[in-house]
C-alpha cells in the first residue's frame, strides 16, 4: 500500500535553530517552506534522498502542534507514508477498522493530498498518508 | 550526509499486535526479525520501499526501550538515517558539537554499523545513523 516513507514530521519551538541543525549540520536541502494558517503551522520540508523531514513550528499555543509541544515537548510528531492513490489507501484503512482523523483526503503542503489516521489504532503513532501532487 | 531515511523505530508492547497492523493492514513485508539480548529488544524490520519500519519490543522493563515505554508509552522511539560511511558521518556530527551516545560505531541488526546521537542536541529526536552491511 505504501511506496516509501514520505516524511517524518518533527515539532519544533524554534524553526531557525532546527534549520541550523537539519540543513546546516545534517546537510538536508530545504525543498519548500510554507505557512499553513488553517493548520496553524509554519512548515519547512527538507530533502533526505527521496524522503523528507518536515519541521513544524506552531503559529500559536492553541493549534494542534502547539498543544503537542505543551504536552510532550519538541520531537517527532508524526510519520507520513507515500501512496499513489490516497482514496484507495484511505478506503483500505477504513475497511480494516482503523480510526480515521480525516474521513476524506484534504490538501497538504505542496498541493499534496493527505489524510491522517488516529494514533489509537495505528500503533500509537500519528500516521499520515500522502499522495504527492506530481502523481 | 544522509542518503535516505533508513527507518523509523517504533516502541511496542505487543509485537504480534503491531505486526498485525504494519504487516497485515499496511502490507509491509517483514524483512528481518532478531532478538538482540545486549540491547534488550526483540526487533522486527519491515520494508516500505527502500525504507523500513523497525518495531521494538523490550525484553524487560529495565532496558532502554522498556524505560521508554514506562515513561512515554508506545510510539515513535527514534529515526535512523542511512549513510555510506558511518565513521565519516559520526566525525562530522562530533565536529559540529553534537552530543553523541556512541563515540564509535557498533553493530546493529542485520550486521549494519550504527551510532546514536543524543536527542538533547538533535532536535529532541533520538537519532541513529546506519551504514548497511551491503555498503
Amino acid at each position: 500500500m505504501f511506496d516509501r516513507i514520505d516524511h517524518v514530521g518533527i515539532a519544533v519551538e524554534d524553526l531557525d535553530a532546527a534549520l541550523a541543525l537539519f540543513e546546516g549540520t545534517f546537510g538536508m536541502p530545504v525543498a519548500h517552506r510554507e505557512t499553513v494558517e488553517e493548520q496553524g503551522v509554519e512548515a519547512a520540508l527538507l530533502d533526505v534522498g527521496e524522503n523528507h523531514v518536515e519541521l513544524l513550528r506552531p503559529l500559536g499555543p492553541d493549534t494542534p502542534v502547539g498543544r503537542f509541544l505543551a504536552k510532550r515537548g519538541p520531537g517527532i510528531h508524526h510519520v507520513a507514508y507515500q501512496v499513489t492513490d490516497v482514496e484507495a489507501a484511505l478506503a483500505r484503512c477504513r475497511e480494516a477498522g482503523l480510526r480515521l482523523i480525516d474521513e476524506a483526503p484534504r490538501t497538504g503542503i505542496r498541493n499534496s493530498r493527505v489524510a491522517f489516521l488516529h494514533p489509537s489504532s495505528s500503533g500509537a503513532v500519528l500516521t499520515e498518508i500522502v499522495q504527492p501532487a506530481h502523481h
